[in-house]
């Protein structure tokens, strides 16, 4: 196989950690995965990443010597001040030296970025907006992430630590947010956020089709359920996604009004209800947006890789990164 | 003069309009300025710009044959599909063919950027964020202009369309902006939202040093009286500013949560009241931007170069662009 050349990308999740060998084509050809079990000592998840990646290489039959670097997405930055990797809440890590830890299994060089902007990049270059160099991508899942491609490589701030879409101000003076903040982003477009929004709203509207479908247990809404409400037309369901999509169009019109993309991507489990968010926001959009009528705006579209975009991303990091 | 090179700068106001001859050192050699008297038609306008920068050139000692581009900043953009100014309200001017007008009196390349682009390079090249590569500039003047600088080069967005930082969305649904979309950080930040502010608040608190400053005609409000009554410790006027600042702190948190660049420039009329604003600003900041204490914050500045920023960052457009 050493007449190809080869990448390695490995997507460090809260609930599994995934390694994919991916060839030039951005296909990924093998995979190897195994629980994360987040919480353990740095050590040892970083000992199991290698091994994990190894396991990956060897079973697509390479090694080590057929791959350049090593590149990896996790939920965190890496301070390229302190070479420390800042705070990985979820790991409940702050200022840990990862590059030494990752370094003593595997001596290649290593390019971390944060998974969200690895997810972006990896739509860009294979995926949803391949067919473009800049893109604004937001992921919406328990909360929601940011990556920002412009001509065809990861921005993410002047220090790298920027691009946290999710942690821009929607509604000021707003709800608390995860982060300490008020009225970020995150807190009204995430499914946390709908989920709280829903059982709030249950209480006073009990006979919405919503309780009917999580039991008439509200502990079980999530935001499969509300939408699914939504698709059979459920007043209170409706009511609660129109409002979804006026707060995620108002953030959305934020980021075209800085970047004018080419194209806005929606990933995450969110963006799964395409079929009732696509074209409502785009509508929306175009009234909500500065300037849309003299010089139009980019289309919203969905992600198309899923979870491999991340791994696609990480494992072309080497041609977006200085080291 | 022919062994160091030379640089012409444009600013085209909606009330003046000035050429610059920049040095190499980014000093300012020889100004002209005429009145633009908006409202007329391109042609007029445009063999004026023509004229003036002639003038600047000659009274500077030297000819055209000197320079390689005239760069001109303007308060609009030029949509680089079309190659026309999309619009430009003060002047009554949309889709014109700018660049085919400019052409007919003066046959160099011909580089336009939107004015408050040109002010945040201008800061970034000479002023002061020249320590800098990475800034983001906010123009508090009528209306709210943003400047983004990355790597000592202007970003416009991908289309050069963008970085209308004042149309971002400060409050969810909030207050009509001039642009037509609602909540606009520039309807909360820019001096005519302060003086609207100021003129209702004085009618329910009469007794205010406001209305005293302005000889009990509320008319007269202006961006310096309330500051000045604020200096003076009027409550009313200490209330309409520690608001005012909230505001912008809010603002400015989602530009450093997306571009974490070195330092904040805040230029325009507002900025004067530099005592009153930077220290709460950067306190502000520190209490309500993402990830503030672990990363740390840019520190806001104020601009040093006023009107002249913006005709030296036209000058080195071709520094910044590409044609």
């Amino acid at each position: 196989m050493a007449d190809q050349k080869f990448y390695l990308g490995f997507d460090l999740g809260g609930t599994n950690m995934v390694a994919g060998v991916v060839d030039a084509d951005y296909r990924i050809i093998h995979k190897e995965s195994i629980p994360t079990r987040a919480g353990r000592p740095i050590e040892e998840v970083t000992f199991d990443m290698a091994e994990v990646s190894k396991k990956a290489l060897y079973n697509a039959g390479l090694t080590l010597d057929d791959i350049s670097s090593w590149g990896i997405g996790m939920p965190s930055y890496v301070n390229p001040k302190t070479n420390l990797l800042v705070h990985a809440n979820n790991f409940g890590w702050k200022n840990v030296p990862v590059y030494d830890h990752l370094s003593r299994h595997i001596s290649l060089p290593i390019y971390i970025e944060n998974d969200a902007n690895c997810a972006a990049y990896g739509e860009v270059l294979a995926g949803a907006a391949s067919k473009y160099t800049d893109a604004v991508m937001l992921t919406l899942g328990t909360g929601v992430g940011g990556g920002i491609v412009m001509n065809k490589k990861i921005y993410a701030g002047f220090d790298n630590m920027g691009a946290e879409l999710g942690h821009t101000k929607l509604v000021y003076n707003g709800i608390r947010c995860t982060c300490g903040q008020k009225g970020c982003l995150e807190s009204y477009c995430s499914s946390t956020a709908l989920i709280r929004k829903t059982k709030e709203a249950v209480d006073t509207r009990p006979d919405t089709l919503i309780l009917q479908l999580c039991g008439q247990d509200k502990e079980g809404i999530n935001g499969e359920i509300v939408f699914e409400a939504a698709r059979r037309k459920d007043p209170l369901a409706v009511e609660i996604i129109d409002e979804y999509i006026c707060h995620l169009a108002a953030g959305i019109s934020t980021f075209i009004t800085i970047f004018r993309p080419e194209v806005i991507i929606l990933g995450g489990g969110m963006a799964q209800a395409e079929d009732l968010l696509l074209e409502p926001l785009n509508q929306q959009l175009y009234t909500s947006t500065f300037a849309a009528e003299e010089i139009g705006i980019p289309r919203v579209i969905c992600a198309e890789l899923g979870n491999d975009a991340g791994i696609i991303g990480a494992a072309f990091l080497e041609k977006t990164m200085q080291k």
